[in-house]
């Protein structure tokens, strides 16, 4: 029985972090298809209708329990550019490995052919929501490493795409030092070219 | 009825060819759960035996028929590197968004979760056979745009893993010229250092 929201009682955001932490579970146990609401509702101990208060379907609860806080990707710029691009690929090979995320990816993935409008959601939570840290990260690295017309949303969008395939398509296992060899590449698709070089020591 | 393969006569082709046109139809219209043996079987007009005769399940039916030939990719190198690039990333953009594949995708990542070991056949259709043919390209582009010790597999990597982000997640429509900004980053983390310049204008 879904029952109305109780007005004037505020939201227990106890609940919330139950609710997810059933969900991430589920997820990683028992895989997609069988993290519904329900068997959410049953593991957390909670009703039905306090989940669908919070969130309008399993695949909205699914994309908070499974991309919570992209803060976790620790982008705080050291200026060290390429411990700092080896940090952000790490991070989100973690994210996106994590087994409760795992699980949802390609679940998330196809549901959004049926709903396309929906993956704008995964596409601001994975790539929109960090790319203001990762802009200031490129600003601030050590002088001569990064050119000043570099494209630092190119960048994320290779950064992310390569944590998508290592995850999900290339095996880890079969590769040496994948961190090294993507961060390596990067690093000279975003040092200055050498006419900025020759600009800078005529300077 | 599960017939047995009768010794001695030879494999009509062009079952092979109808079974996997009627597999990317199902795909493209009816999505990925829809794409049954049984389904694809009838829509063809062959009986489920002929199916598992050639394939030991959907799951390899399904990979076949998305990612039947990788020479499609039209990989032979002009020797202009920014082309050549560009028209390797667009190939992958075009395999990975056709209909029957933008269906299939998301199923298989979501069916290797229980068997890891076959994501291999989905790794070595899209990437490895392709490596050799990449390689080329990059050691035939014109002298100065490459540097010789660059690691192409890597490269390669980061081409995969730009379209499968593209296709999957990140909107076409929210950003401009996606292949001219991803082939300018590759372009920028292909060609020589500053370092290789000067050696070899001091040759």
């Amino acid at each position: 029985v879904r029952t109305k929201p109780s007005r004037g009682r505020p939201r227990d955001p106890r609940i919330d972090e139950v609710v997810l932490a059933a969900t991430r579970e589920i997820l990683a146990r028992d895989g997609f298809a069988a993290t519904t609401v329900q068997a959410v509702a049953r593991r957390a101990g909670v009703g039905a209708s306090a989940i669908y208060r919070r969130w309008p379907s399993g695949i909205e609860l699914i994309e908070s329990a499974v991309f919570p806080h992209l803060d976790a990707l620790d982008v705080t710029p050291t200026g060290d550019i390429a411990a700092d691009l080896r940090r952000f690929a790490a991070s989100y090979c973690r994210l996106f490995g994590a087994p409760a995320a795992r699980a949802a990816i390609p679940g998330l993935l196809a549901a959004y052919q049926s709903e396309p409008d929906q993956r704008r959601v995964l596409a601001e939570r994975i790539g929109e929501d960090v790319r203001p840290a990762f802009r200031a990260m490129l600003a601030s690295a050590d002088p001569g490493t990064v050119d000043r017309a570099i494209d630092a949303d190119a960048v994320l969008d290779l950064v992310i795409g390569a944590a998508l395939y290592r995850t999900f398509i290339e095996p880890f296992t079969s590769r040496e030092d994948p961190d090294d060899r993507v961060t390596g590449l990067l690093l000279r698709a975003v040092r200055p070219t050498v006419k900025e070089e020759r600009d800078r020591a005529a300077e």
